[in-house]
């Protein structure tokens, strides 16, 4: 046995997209090659290789200075037995690295630059770091618009592409950032009723209260392997299904995982991940919602104005039919925030219902006549009017009863979390601010996603008159740990302003 | 005992500089709270709070679901048993990293916002990904001049500061890249024999074959507290001791840490982290050294210049008296590379030896009389004389040995490692250019640093003349992987260039 071999062992540490390689301090390879904390070593076995950043372990129960540990991803991306016998050596950094120092620099980067760096990233070779190193010297102001279409290219290429055989593959997609913007649920059954494809794969919520996912999920199954959503889809026209079993643009899913602790979020980087996980997906034609408010991620219409430039100068130049939408972002839409309570709306909308929210029906529909205008065999002008008379014959209802029925229908139980608690107006007068955060906060500290029936169900919207001591949302939860973090937490700021008629914040644009 | 409670425990992972807390997937915390992995949790305990990042661990045997694991780091942080019950939290972000983001989006950042970040990064909020996000966002021409001074000052005040009560401490650095540039070892004893105080801290090897500190080590101790420093200056006027036991500017060391394993090095960083630490230091005179050449940090002459600039800005303004020495750095200094080699080569010179290398000498005489002029009672231009007669009378090595039995003298040992194998030209001609960094890639496979008597002595440099199979540098080691690692890289590229008389590279500067 050489100096330079050690025994597999896996160590149940999850590092979440990071390969980490957990070396004992006494390990005569640490010794010997100077391994520092924070290198990088490479791992040969059975010709396969792997890149990890050293943890030193003073622990000889978690790793033998015979043993080489791998972290959960490590372990599995190497695809050997524990026991077996690797080699290991100092690792050169990925070679694409060189490109992301350029960038630092200020140099310019072009598509093979783009392309390298998806793979390494792809291939699990870049360290956490390295990757924040990478968004931070591509973001805001850093990427001009044709490098935003390398990337976007680059990411693209990272994975699979799905054919569905057919000219017209339909989606939507909201940028995010509006608390019980559930409009997908709407928009699909509408669509797909009309006759046209839309096979929508969702997101679960990542910093929000609940993706489209996670609600889809209170009513039917989302799980769905790409083989089911081709099945489901055949028959339906359309599904609403987790975008996260199939290996679309898997460079983006990476990516995320290190913005989202970083609270990095640059225009670019949005633009590039929706586009290559739509191409990825197969759509030819997409309309993207960007709500604009003073608390949605685009605050002034200028912003807006550009991002949508941003979207269209990629989708032209990526072959994608791309509309952009820019919606009013001025405070949730809908009145429930959290999965049961959301499915609660889009159920109602659906119905008809005399108490459905108005504003999550409106925008639902003119996102769906948009759609349905891309249909060659639509007179212009008339798509809203189609989706209308689909939602109100009810034939949205039946379209939507019957691909939940197909994807798998769960028992449905739309009553939100035991614990309750209403907060309540401290002054008479209208309602001038909602703040989106605040509320996504409090349904998130409240227990959502992660418990569905935990939330909050708003009772006021902006320009509603209140009078003192009258109730403005309730708390929903089912833990009483969450349930009192969300109290204290709305307790020291409800996210509501309570002002004059004259205060209420006006819609940045009109509709 | 509440939801939120947990028993700590220690997990043996050393995790650098980095917080990790290990939670049991099972844990109820982890699932009601929803923590993700790689968001970060704070952690309570006896009025102490802690960041840390979140692992989730699948093995009970590391952390049960009622623990919570703490990396070496982390738990030496918190300062309490394990065992101890503590409360656990979201942790929001540290509040400095705002502006990170503003930096990003490519604003000015203030003085108030360079202290909240170095105070947050001391204070170990910071996770690795955010350092990455902060050394890019501030890194190559994203700083001007005056945040440079800004980040000095809040690195400055990051820790805790020397104080020699005497108006002159001088001072040298070299910004490094240099291999065998240990100019230190001959400055310090020079100018301690002329009576001025020098209390020289220095580095161990970081990416390089030796570091002052570990070529030091080889002839006496060099890990002092800052109270045995100062018996030993007071005694010697002069010490060589290794800076790592003071706390110095302890953010330069969290920062160095993730700059190293990505390979980022700007130019206002090098200078904002030299300043800091040596104004903590207590220097109040200070010569930088900044070899120029094809494979040394600095390349061309412009570049130092501009170095040279934002050296004297940063030092005008904080105080300092700062000189700035351009020096020629195309290949080694000396002929040992590696800590035993260079420390019998420091000795030659100290002991006017006649195959004493001739460019450390003269490289180290010129140092130190620039130094000796900051003495006001020497006369302008008379500085060398004085320096090469401390030397060529023997009271330099006089005031070396004295210096080594004060720190604490070792059984000096100069024999090179046993292990030897000498890389020979492939043809006749002159030495045209030796690249530094491969001369130190290949000493440091061999085993230097962590193997003191391991590296590469050199026979031939620019400019001499060879005949085919004539030696051109014998590599040492002492363990045969590392031994047949070197020999292997020294065949793949020797980083010697073998040609005619008129190519051998030119100074960048005459000296």
């Amino acid at each position: 046995m050489s100096i330079d071999t050690l025994k597999i062992r896996r160590v149940g540490i999850d590092t979440y997209h990071e390969n980490v390689a957990y070396l004992n301090r006494d390990c005569s390879i640490y010794r010997a090659e100077g391994f520092q904390a924070l290198s990088k070593i490479q791992v040969s076995a059975n010709g396969c290789k792997l890149l990890a950043v050293v943890n030193v372990v003073d622990d000889n129960s978690i790793v033998h200075p015979g043993e080489l540990g791998l972290s959960e991803q490590a372990f599995k991306y190497l695809h050997v037995d524990e026991g077996v016998l690797v080699t290991v050596n100092h690792a050169e950094p990925p070679k694409s690295m060189d490109a992301v120092r350029r960038k630092i620099n200020g140099e310019r980067l072009d598509q093979a630059d783009f392309n390298d760096i998806a793979n390494d990233i792809v291939e699990t070779r870049y360290s956490k770091m390295e990757m924040a190193a990478f968004l931070v010297a591509t973001g805001q102001n850093n990427l001009d618009r044709d490098e935003l279409l390398y990337l976007t290219q680059a990411m693209l290429q990272s994975g699979e592409r799905m054919d569905w055989h057919e000219p017209l593959v339909a989606d939507k997609h909201c940028i995010g950032g509006i608390p019980g913007n559930r409009t997908s649920m709407l928009v699909v059954p509408i669509v797909a009723a009309h006759g046209m494809l839309i096979p929508k794969t969702s997101s679960r919520a990542i910093t929000s209260p609940a993706g489209t996912a996670d609600t889809m999920e209170v009513l039917s199954h989302v799980n769905l392997t790409p083989e089911q959503m081709l099945d489901i889809v055949r028959q339906e026209r359309g599904c609403l299904a987790w975008g996260g079993t199939a290996k679309l643009a898997p460079v983006d899913d990476l990516l995320i995982s290190v913005e989202r602790p970083l609270g990095i979020d640059s225009q670019g980087q949005m633009v590039a991940s929706i586009l290559s996980k739509k191409l990825a997906a197969g759509s030819t034609h997409l309309i993207v919602d960007i709500p604009v408010g003073p608390t949605a991620k685009v605050r002034h219409m200028r912003q807006a104005l550009a991002l949508r430039k941003l979207f269209e100068f990629v989708g032209d130049r990526l072959n994608i039919h791309l509309e952009v939408m820019i919606t009013d972002g001025r405070q949730p839409i809908g009145l429930g925030i959290g999965p049961v309570l959301e499915a609660r709306d889009v159920m109602k909308v659906l119905n008809n219902s005399p108490d459905a929210p108005a504003d999550l029906r409106q925008k639902s529909l003119q996102l769906a006549g948009r759609i349905i205008e891309f249909d060659p065999d639509v007179r212009g002008g008339q798509g809203y009017a189609i989706a209308r008379d689909i939602l109100e014959s009810g034939r949205a209802c039946e379209k939507m009863k019957s691909i939940i029925k197909t994807q798998g229908e769960k028992e449905i139980d739309l009553q939100p979390g035991k614990l309750c608690h209403q907060v309540c107006a401290d002054r008479e007068g209208v309602v001038t601010h909602i703040d989106n955060f605040q509320t996504a906060k409090i349904a998130r500290i409240a227990g959502a996603p992660m418990d569905k029936k935990a939330g909050v169900d708003l009772f006021k919207k902006l320009g509603d008159k209140v009078t003192k001591g009258e109730p403005l949302f309730r708390i929903h939860a089912e833990f009483p740990a969450d349930f009192n973090f969300a109290k204290k937490l709305a307790q020291q700021n409800s996210g509501y302003s309570i002002g004059d008629e004259e205060q209420v914040f006006k819609p940045l644009i009109t509709f």
